[in-house]
């Protein structure tokens, strides 16, 4: 177990660098395409941020006292410049399709910016911005029909306290009292939370559409809080094992105790093996792949976006899960791939032809042209859900 | 119904005027009892915002390049110091019990506070803090039955957009599929939208734990957007009717011909007159006040808080009004009353005992040490919700 948690390491350290860390700074370009319109997911009637055609992002506030303000995203800070009228404004050099999150720095203060609407990440509540997609009709929100998202407070035995989760209800599950649905648990990265998979990455929209368009089986999905408190190695150093021996263990005792029994109890669930899947992005990832090669007699579909792999080794010293799933879904942003830094539990795409060989139902999705953020998890999700649950 | 408006028109200024205009500067004094403790609203490992025994605010936020920091909060700037490691901080005079929306102000730009939860109000998200109350307890999340607070997205035919409502189902709603609820509507104020009740108002909290100790009958509670874009008379001038006439017909006919229909189609309910509430606060008030007596065909029970009252006259100008309605409640917190420029459509307590005389049912609410705020809306629910559906 040590080596595969090695192996995932990288992932981890990407994660936390790349949502906690202004490492340097940039300045945008001069030749700007002056197309900009306001955020989607702008605070109402707020006319800025803005984002342009190229996908830069351009913030402004207002205030005549301060001396130097900052746009921070993607780990790169910019200047602003004031007006007369003590307005300030600028921009980011072009950012990727999809969902970032962000901060301003006025005089050296680290703020949320007013005029954005604010989503959990980079373990805080902050701005976020959306560069419209080319492909952003899948988690558009349409007249269709609708499933709900559903706030669940509920008390957990095995933490001794009360937690909250979120669940996705289908169109329709109102309707017909008899039918039981299929469950997902489906779990956000660290430095999230339970908001996240709703909130930044539309999964009731993406499975709205899906569903809608007959692309994808009903079913209820499950988001919890999976947040385990990840000390950070002091600067410098690597540590002897990264993440420590068990540090999934937490999370898997509440989902195997609390939150699943809790769901089958209170929902109309399949309560069964067949009828389970997890999947989760990040460190959510990395929690399915421990937690489905131990407890193969729990799930029976597995998706692991951009949070590591399963090998043959792995395959090897899991009794049972070669027999009992019935799909292995993995899947990174192509940039991910791209970098010379990422290790990913070895190649994930040899890993994966590697299991196919070995006799399990595989499939690997790279999302083009993005990284280890929102929108390749929001795509992974809009491919993993046609496979759930058919076979 | 000119003069109707006319009389309402002081609340909405109270509100405008609470919500957006910092008026005054104040400092604290200098003994301060140093029991600060973390609010109850802050995100997940933040140590400020805190609040002490007397109910003052203290802020901390980090910068060695700032000049001058502010804590914004009741419309009173506090000035925050700066420590030698560059750690500003500062406090508020003593606040009332509850919730309380506020901001910082960095080098002259006004941000939320990066260590606090974000609630939407004064037409924006931002900072909350919660002074605990002594009467916390009917509010508190506690290991009782829970109900589900659902977000639904939907399509509106009279606004030819897609809306979102957030629906409370008590506890047991899934359990039982033969059993129908009635129905409460329930609306935020000016500056709010269709998140407050739950997010800061607890009314699922509220209803939990009422239900729980048998105290409130279980029905469903429907909160969505009442919206109005209320531009404000040009500074100075007192405009000849405000709120202007019909500024509540927007929101009529959303209520009627959208919101009941879709609710009543989705969600097991008692679709007929007797088993439907419509209640407010403030702007919420005001429409519950207009719509109910225009309409007394479709609710039977009333709850204007903080949002004026019903008149003899108005009662004369409602045919059937007082034949159907079987609960007309009103409530203020008890400093709106002591307010001398307060209007409140003649005195509500009188009003409330006029309309008793002429044989209707009422019951009027004063909270104590409260103003135009959360708390005392909080505590108008809990007093409001075991009256209904009684009788």
């Amino acid at each position: 177990m040590k080596r595969v948690f090695l192996r995932n390491r990288i992932a981890v350290f990407l994660l936390i660098t790349s949502v906690t860390v202004g490492f340097c700074f940039g300045q945008s370009p001069a030749k700007i395409v002056e197309d900009f319109k306001a955020s989607s997911v702008n605070q109402p009637g707020k006319e800025y941020p803005q984002v342009n055609s190229e996908g830069r992002v351009r913030v402004q506030i207002k205030t005549r006292e301060a001396h130097k303000v900052q746009l921070d995203i993607s780990a790169v800070k910019y200047e602003l410049t004031k007006d007369t009228s003590g307005v300030w404004t600028g921009e980011s050099a072009p950012q990727d399709e999809g969902f970032h999150y962000y901060q301003l720095w006025v005089d050296g203060a680290a703020v949320p910016d007013p005029g954005s609407l604010y989503f959990y990440g980079a373990s805080r509540w902050g701005s976020g911005i959306e560069v419209p997609a080319k492909d952003q009709d899948f988690y558009a929100l349409k007249n269709v029909p609708h499933g709900q998202v559903i706030e669940l407070p509920y008390f957990s035995k095995s933490n001794n306290s009360m937690r909250r989760c979120f669940i996705y209800t289908p169109p329709g599950y109102d309707k017909d009292a008899q039918k039981r649905y299929p469950v997902l648990y489906l779990q956000h990265g660290g430095g999230e939370n339970e908001t996240g998979w709703s909130n930044q990455g539309h999964a009731n929209l993406i499975m709205d559409n899906l569903i809608a368009g007959g692309k994808a089986k009903p079913f209820i999905i499950v988001m919890d809080n999976g947040t385990w408190n990840m000390a950070r190695p002091p600067a410098g150093e690597r540590p002897a094992q990264w993440p420590p021996k068990g540090w999934a263990d937490g999370f898997t005792k509440t989902l195997l105790e609390d939150i699943i029994p809790m769901i089958d109890a209170n929902y109309r669930t399949l309560a069964d093996q067949q009828h389970r899947a997890m999947a989760g992005l990040s460190m959510g990832g990395m929690q399915t792949r421990v937690i489905t090669l131990a407890h193969p007699e729990v799930f029976s579909h597995v998706g692991i976006f951009s949070g590591g792999s399963i090998s043959t080794e792995d395959l090897a010293a899991a009794p049972g899960f070669k027999e009992k799933i019935k799909l292995v879904f993995v899947s990174y942003g192509s940039r991910e791939l791209e970098n010379p830094r990422a290790g990913f539990g070895g190649n994930p795409k040899e890993n994966q032809e590697k299991l196919k060989d070995a006799g399990i139902n595989t499939h690997f999705y790279v999302s083009p042209q993005t990284a280890h953020e929102w929108q390749s998890w929001r795509r992974s999700l809009n491919e993993f859900a046609p496979l759930l649950f058919t076979n």
